[in-house]
């Protein structure tokens, strides 16, 4: 099965958007029929990446279609239940590599949902209007403030390990421990425990907000979100963006956008990502920029960019490494770059930056190995040179190629590149990169704006190697087939390690402690062999543990 | 196999200590026939548990035993070889909970090397004479200076990823990125290549700290060594501490130290810790205490729960859970604390210290879950109080029991618990405890020798309950059959979790993100599996693995 990442609003089965002047209520409402397959039913808001797939488009047309929302209210559209989390029975069917990139994407999800609340101006609240389990708390956690209705029956709770043998991995011990900070005490027996909390016990552990009795939940929540959506920075009267279908083609291993491109070798497990420059000069204004909407040249490359990125690590399992090029004109990438950089009071201009940032953490969270290749007539300038160092390698071509009349290939850096796009560490790439030379992180940034060629580049430590012609195949066959031949577990787990040099963030922490172990958990046959809790759960089969503690 | 921690330097079968005045050397010369199992030969230096046993072990004593010395050079007593890493063959053949607590150790021991370094004036260097691979090189790495021989033929290099479907885990890629600040193109070359870096470009690319020609090695060496030896703030004239044979009793289920007892009730899945006060009123002096040398109190204590730690972990897989008790008088504690917590410029009360945090911090990163019984009786106070503050969950009894004339239970804060044991991410258990709520810090530290009894420690947010004796056997025995009754995995990366609220440091990412990788790849089978690396290693046939990114 081929998963698509495209839909919109008038496809959705698992949620409604209801607008209401300043206010967005996110409702969700799953389609117990609506999951990717028909091993399960997604019953009581349980959901699978079908409606992540849909909460995930929805946080992203919020942001770009909807400048007048500031506040959006996460809620549930069914009685009694607000979201029993990840179906289970889906867990205990999928394979290991569905498990694996399906909390993936969930936790970008719920990330995304915290970026539009701290830089979008768009907060999240969680009107919490029935139990709310596992993965349906860790969607309330990803909200900046969560009520929770007061009706006795109410709840929250991380029944995981207690229930499934598993963690709650969609970010929530990360979040309980270090956003909400609760004691480590109480978070230990909060997740240990099936029933979870209600009422006023679990504002008291910090586990919600607000609790509030049900004569006055409706006006609480909407004095709450009114009282959030005042302290917006959203623009008055701005027209949203439409997010237009993305088109895509595909045939014969390649898949085509309008300024993307990828080439699959199934067979030798690479495939070539080609990012192309402007074809048109920047418009002259964010006005202007708005006006062209998602053909927006920057806004265009993220979308499709993204589709690629997602579209390679849930459809294309056998590709290993992805060779990064670009094509195109660098100072019309600056040009772009200035508008976008400079338009700092702009939201449009906000909303496509903070999006190529949340893009290019995509790449720094896929499990592939990604090599930059720096050739003539690329355009890694500003923002696409980012994609430089976000990949683990770089290779340089030393002047021209013989009947090639193009310039030698050249990096420019901009702005771009000092801290527009922070990584989940929080710092630049670039910054990340320099950790044990940070005066190389100055003599950098005094050559914004100059065309470094491959020599240059290599002696700043911008690009790993610098070569000439004559030695470029080999070299790149070379790395090519020394990564095919290597255990793509053992690079993952690498790369994991490599890529985040430095600080760590809750949202780092996600990813590297908690999705790690996480990931352990789901080799171990208490969690997935054939006596585990998640194989035999609703079974009325008690699972079967190895009970030596590891 | 029961596996047994305790050595000294008469039996090591690997190493030898040579002193020189204030440089000491520490030399490598694995005995192929000395592994804990016959099943491998330990061959270039290559190493398992039992090696390092001994290095922990000669770690511990230069500190203890060696005021004298203030550089400790770690290199290689054959010829041509540093160290091979941790043998490829018992990790092939050993358990996966042998192989997850092998590393664990493994890790600590470097942790050691560092902390002698940053906290006891005994700086170590790698005097790297040969190859130096996988886990050699991550030895070389804890220390604070590495010089490699310039031979053509000496090199430094992690070939775990490339030769055996591993990571380098003990520290390796954590050590690269975050210490030795490698950049990360340069690390993902480095840590791809079996053949590693040798001579000038090892030191460009920043992996070894000097490059010496064999003419100038020795002199070299010694000069370096005599150069960071000089930097030292260790006492001229100090006589060293013994330490004496540590002795342990076991019958029955109970294991008996000193000050130290462990009742295993494996069927249950629970062992009781009791830590006991001091007998004796404490030394008048340092001078005193050091007199008394091992048999001073805190000194025998941390020995003593460091080798009950590490049993239950290696001996005990069947434990899940560790009830942690005191016995004793808490003012007795709390006067051995003013000596070694303000006694800060002796050498002596400072190794002490050290030694204390770092078997709190094993408890930290142990796989057992520990619920602290606070009972009248009981001495948690200052030093001693840290153990419920280590602990997941704790009770606390109100008043009295029947029949029983002892005051009702009291915790004592001192400044023990405010700092001076600080954990991996660098703040106090009572800091992580408190992130959510600083201000209760603060109440805290104002509490500080008061004596706390139930209900106000509870309102303190100190222990998780409290609660009368008619409640105190129920509730205690709901909790232990809750524990034993879920899957020890799911608990072990719960923990992992919650224990490490905050920020991560070096240390807590080789603990969470890098081991945490590397116990996923220890269970996938690419590494484990009949086709996997790790088995297939040696055997001349290839590994074969499946392909697929995950």
């Amino acid at each position: 099965m081929r998963i698509d990442f495209r839909t919109d609003p008038s496809r959705y089965r698992h949620w409604r958007i209801e607008l209401d002047g300043d206010v967005a209520v996110l409702k969700m409402d799953v389609d117990p029929a609506g999951g990717l397959s028909s091993d399960y039913e997604l019953k009581l808001n349980s959901y699978d990446l079908a409606v992540d797939i849909e909460l995930n488009d929805a946080i992203q047309r919020l942001r770009f279609e909807h400048p007048e929302v500031r506040c959006v209210v996460l809620t549930s559209g069914k009685d009694n239940v607000f979201c029993a989390g990840a179906n289970i029975r889906m867990l205990g069917k999928a394979t290991h590599g569905h498990k694996v990139n399906f909390c993936k994407f969930t936790n970008e999800t719920r990330l995304a949902m915290e970026d539009a609340s701290e830089n979008s101006g768009q907060t999240y609240m969680a009107a919490v209007n029935g139990a709310c389990a596992g993965g349906g708390y860790e969607l309330a956690l990803a909200t900046d403030h969560i009520m929770l209705i007061d009706d006795r029956r109410s709840n929250v709770s991380l029944p995981e390990t207690a229930l499934l043998g598993v963690l709650p991995g969609t970010g929530g011990l990360t979040r309980v421990t270090d956003k909400r900070k609760v004691r480590r005490d109480r978070a230990d027996v909060f997740c240990a425990t099936e029933e979870g909390l209600r009422g006023a016990k679990a504002r008291d552990w910090r586990l919600v907000d607000e609790v509030v009795p049900p004569s006055k939940w409706q006006d609480a929540v909407t004095a709450r979100a009114k009282e959030l959506a005042a302290r917006s920075d959203r623009p008055k009267d701005a027209k949203g963006v439409p997010l237009t279908p993305l088109r895509r083609e595909e045939a014969d291993g390649r898949v085509s956008y309008s300024h993307v491109e990828l080439e699959l070798d199934r067979e030798r497990r690479v495939a070539s990502l080609t990012v192309r420059g402007p074809s048109k000069p920047a418009p002259a204004n964010a006005a202007e920029a708005q006006a062209l909407g998602a053909a927006f040249w920057p806004l265009a490359v993220a979308r499709e960019l993204e589709d690629a990125i997602l579209n390679l690590r849930v459809n294309e399992p056998a590709i290993g490494l992805v060779l990064v090029r670009t094509d195109g004109d660098a100072q019309a990438v600056l040009t772009y770059d200035a508008l976008l950089l400079n338009g700092t009071g702009d939201w449009f201009m906000r909303e496509v930056r903070h999006y190529f940032k949340r893009v290019l953490k995509r790449v720094d969270l896929t499990a592939k190995t990604f090599f930059a290749l720096v050739e003539p007539g690329s355009c890694f300038a500003g923002t696409l040179a980012e994609l430089i160092f976000a990949s683990d390698r770089s290779m340089m071509l030393i002047g021209t190629r013989e009947g090639d009349n193009r310039a030698p290939a050249a990096i420019v850096l901009g702005e771009a590149n000092f801290g527009r796009f922070p990584m989940g560490n929080g710092l630049s790439r670039l910054e990340s990169r320099f950790l044990g030379e940070p005066e190389t992180l100055d003599v950098a940034q005094a050559k914004i704006g100059a065309a470094l060629e491959a020599e240059e580049a290599e002696e700043l430590g911008l690009v790993t190697f610098a070569r000439e012609d004559f030695d470029w195949d080999d070299e790149l066959r070379v790395m090519m087939e020394e990564r095919a031949s290597q255990s793509p577990d053992a690079l993952t787990g690498m790369e994991a390690n490599l890529r985040f040099a430095g600080p760590e963030s809750m949202e780092t922490k996600i990813f590297g402690r908690l999705t790690a172990w996480q990931n352990w958990i789901f080799q171990r046959p208490n969690a997935v062999g054939e006596q585990g809790a998640l194989k035999l759960y609703g079974s009325g089969v008690k699972p079967g543990y190895s009970m030596d503690r590891i």
